[in-house]
């Protein structure tokens, strides 16, 4: 089977993943519409391309909060990597750290941050946490983290609650009995089980939470999960480094807007002042390109690295780096840009006909 | 068959009802646009979610006329419950009581309204009438539901004449030998047939009827089958107390637009004078959270009703409402509203890219 | 087989007539956009009905030209009824004649006009004329049909040449030997057909042409096939007495607009000046009521008279008049109107959420 | 088979041509968004057609660059004819001659140029360049074809870098063995490949080199790949002779608006200064006449030359020629449009009710 796009992947794990791995990969919430929207709402978009502008030269380089990435990619929190390849995260640390881009270990790992970092020691990488109930915990995570070299923390806003995944009901999901969650080693219940109120956040966190979460760490913090330009506004207001527009993958609430819909009024609202990322959906070089044009500083993948890990483990989250890295120089150099700094919104259709 | 969302419900009565049933519950008139678009609506209207506003403590209660009720959905009236279940309204009685809620009985009821109120002593209740051409016959029916304790009169204000039904003319549906529509006790006509007099309102009807049914009780009107800012208008003009936007589930005018596109107008109009409610393609948690965000007070479904009886009768019922109760929570707090109060315009997507 | 709407009548036709009969019938030019669209045009519109109305005396009846009809309904010039059914338009004829309602005879007949007065003597009739390159044969058409007492000339305009029916190219289309175009006696050549200098108007005709036919006749003229504000503001200036806004049932040009898509400018340029008509695409009563809400004083009906005359003749012509009529009564009155003067663009919904 | 429009003819050539060569005709870039849209935005006009407007004398002749064509229709480059039908090229030639129209020539083609021309010796002819780094070779290519009788240069803008075309990757398209892309004849290395400098412009070039290339020669110069009104006036501004709006057919950038679709603002931007082409997506008559009225001088059609070829070679290219010539000819006439020139945006609906 040759792989030479990313629906190739997500066909192949598909076909190769258990059944258990496979849902609770694409699960969406309710009937997924939001899920499905974060990919179509991309083919809506129209792009003008520019010619004649000398694109011999390329280059794909950005930064993230002032350090250097290779491309504008970087690699969502997903969890439960080993579900999908039985060396779990630290094959994903290894595949970021090889295309020098940023690797957002969840907190749900099956590998532990240690693994993680001795695996790939140079890698670039932020954590995500949850604001557990239980603040001592989640202030234990955030210490063990910045110790460890992570560069940010990446503060999940939207699980105040899990959200309502069918095929969750119906398959009554469980980690297998072989794996584990090893942020939470000492925590787990019988059954391999962790306790209910480490499934989510706490759901009374509020902004508050955000100082003190700043109270606890000199990192960046980071907020992912934003969708309108009034959570913007007080992101901004207060004093986090950066958002991702997000709706967690269609998981949480369905019914959302697809998050490159909901972009431009959340960076229309930042004028700049933080970095604004984004994820879901994005599944070409075409769909990056259109992101940043309409003010991404960079996009983050989900799914896509799961699929490249059910091929190959860290090899195949390489090759889909490879393919997505490849496509989006080419969209970038097709429409007449060099580089990151000359991607704008000039690049879009706004109006038809 | 595990039942973990309205859709399934529906799979199952299609499966296990009589064809009969099932076509006098599904049928729409004409095509069916109208019908189907109630739900399809709900699926072009985008989310905005809000983030960190502390959703540990939530609350679904809503009142109606005053009335507190569980959460803001109730049980718009449906016909002949006995052709689900053996049970009839009595169960869905009992379900509504159990989740204190309001259940909007319907003048086609197989079970009588004695039958009903003793089932469910302590439930709230509203009676739907037609303004028969026989005024002393609605009348009757007015003061025997207001003796019984019914908290309002709920007017259906779109049955002037029947909807053309493409599957009842096909079919010649006829009710059951066993069944009865138990209000027209010794009305009824060789086969059990009710007088066709009696199978809509008096065409003639007019908003002075509406003065005339102030004169016969003192009980809340609330006005069924609205669809304009024009007629709501007129409903504030004659003192009723509440309006259900609806296009009686798609069965009378096809080509009707959805309720949930004829809301925002209606509510502009009403600007808060009365309650306005909806029904018609509540599927979801997600849609109830639309709807009220869109300005309704609360709304009520009808066939997921009949679909519960088919499935299990009370128990089935309770299973829809505890499922619609749990998804709409949820929408709620992944939305970051506390509460109904907190829940309003901003929550919708007006415009995209 | 039950006919409960005019698409039971479209499928008998389809499997009861000849592939010749229903290919030459259901063809429309090149890809069939247009023939598509003046049927799907009408389900994008939505209604706004209105309720409490007193509509228990409801009245269907028009008029068009100042002469009564029973309902807005007539019926379309098609040529080749004898294709359909023996007794070809004779038996449309006196379906039309028994509805009271008007029968716009197409110059391509298989019955002769005589045959079709005789049949159906008191029937109010127009007749529909290309006017020929051969002038001195339309005008003994013209003076013909007038002494035979035919209330008005229809002028075809959109035919100055044949449009591209690819199914006609593939098939070669040729008239059965025992048919013949009646009022072309005389003419025909070997095999049957029709010198091809008849096929078509002449293809120079101008509004010069108007002139023309009204210096020879004293007959009414409407002009059928105009879609553009721009032709009808000529009409009105050339004193014509109605305009048919038509793109003959999309078998001309294919990619025009939908009928009901061009009514609204067309009747806001004649601002009543003189009668709007329309054809195309009306399949059921709710589809006359949006026709009439936009502005035409009377629709007319092509194919599906071909089809009740493929189900039954006369008898077929008649079921599908009377569902029409029963289905237009039952739209008018659930949307709040008494009679034709009732309905009105306020019916419409221009925008959505 | 009948062959009655241009989708018989891609059907023929889907059935009848090597897996190869339906392969690398239809590729499109990535997902083929673009590509599709192309044929289906056509599909989103609508016509205004006007009657009675005298159109028995129709003239469909244009002239491109000066030049008189019988119809606004030409041959836009496509490569490799020979894979379609062993003449090749030359096939190519002699029906554009025969309909005394304009073909454009490509750089890979598999006829050599004076092959071409001696084919077809009166033939009105333009030729496609690549500026190569090698700029030597284009120089070359520029003088042999302007000797030759070549009436102007078309530019290729839009392929600094080769399109991901995913089936190219799948199947690692090469020539087979017989064939040569003949100007780069003596250039050739083993397996018959081009070296890969050539398959491409050189990606540096801007517009400073259409200057070099102005310098070099006489022929006006006309270029192709232009989407945006920015880059129109650029050409303006750089003194070129003409523009070809274009996507190239869909290859490069996935996600650009289809041509129809930037027609509208580039028309809007050279106000008539230089004469402005389109190719992409043109199946009909209609789709010319669309092209048209949104004021393109002359349409181009690259796939359905090669499914031409593929038929019948000559003959089925002229074939596909006369369908084109015959359906526009139509459409112009049951538009109301005796020639050309009086084809204008009035025939296009620009908004529905």
């Amino acid at each position: 089977m040759a792989m030479v796009c990313l629906n190739d992947f997500e066909k192949y794990a598909k076909e190769h993943l258990s059944k258990t791995a496979w849902d609770y990969y694409s699960a969406g919430a309710d009937e997924c519409c939001t899920r499905d929207d974060n990919v179509l709402a991309y083919k809506r978009i129209r792009l003008r391309p520019r010619v004649l502008r000398d694109v011999s030269e390329s280059d794909t380089r950005t930064t993230v909060q002032g350090t250097e990435i290779s491309f504008p990619v970087g690699i969502s929190p997903t969890g439960l990597h080993c579900l999908a390849w039985h060396e779990g995260e630290t094959a994903t640390a290894r595949a970021a750290e090889a295309f020098n881009t940023c690797y957002i270990t969840s907190t749900y790992s099956t590998s532990s941050v240690e693994e993680i970092v001795a695996a790939a020691p140079n890698g670039y990488r932020w954590f995500q946490i949850y604001v557990f109930q239980d603040r001592k915990f989640s202030e234990q995570i955030v210490r063990r983290v910045e110790a460890l070299g992570y560069k940010a923390i990446v503060l999940t806003a939207d699980v105040p609650y899990f959200g309502n995944r069918r095929n969750f009901i119906l398959n009554q999901f469980k980690l297998p009995p072989h794996l584990q969650l090893k942020i939470f080693n000492g925590l787990h219940q019988q059954e391999n089980a962790v306790p209910e109120k480490y499934h989510t956040s706490d759901p009374s966190i509020t902004w508050k939470d955000v100082h003190w979460l700043q109270s606890i760490t000199s990192l960046p913090i980071i907020i992912k999960g934003i969708l309108t330009k009034e959570d913007a506004e007080l992101a901004v207001e207060h004093g986090v480094q950066g958002i991702i527009v997000s709706n967690h993958g269609g998981r949480q609430l369905d019914g959302t807007l697809a998050t490159i819909d909901a972009l431009s009024e959340i960076v229309g609202a930042v004028k700049g002042r933080i970095e604004v990322y984004l994820d879901g959906g994005i599944r070409t070089g075409s769909d990056i390109l259109k992101a940043l044009a309409l003010g991404a500083k960079c996009v983050f993948i989900g799914r896509p690295v799961l699929w490249g890990l059910a091929y190959k483990g860290e090899e195949g989250v390489r090759e889909v780096l490879q393919i997505l890295k490849n496509e989006f120089r080419l969209a970038m150099t097709l429409s007449g840009c060099r580089n990151v700094a000359e991607i704008n919104r000039n690049l879009i259709q706004f109006s038809k006909l």
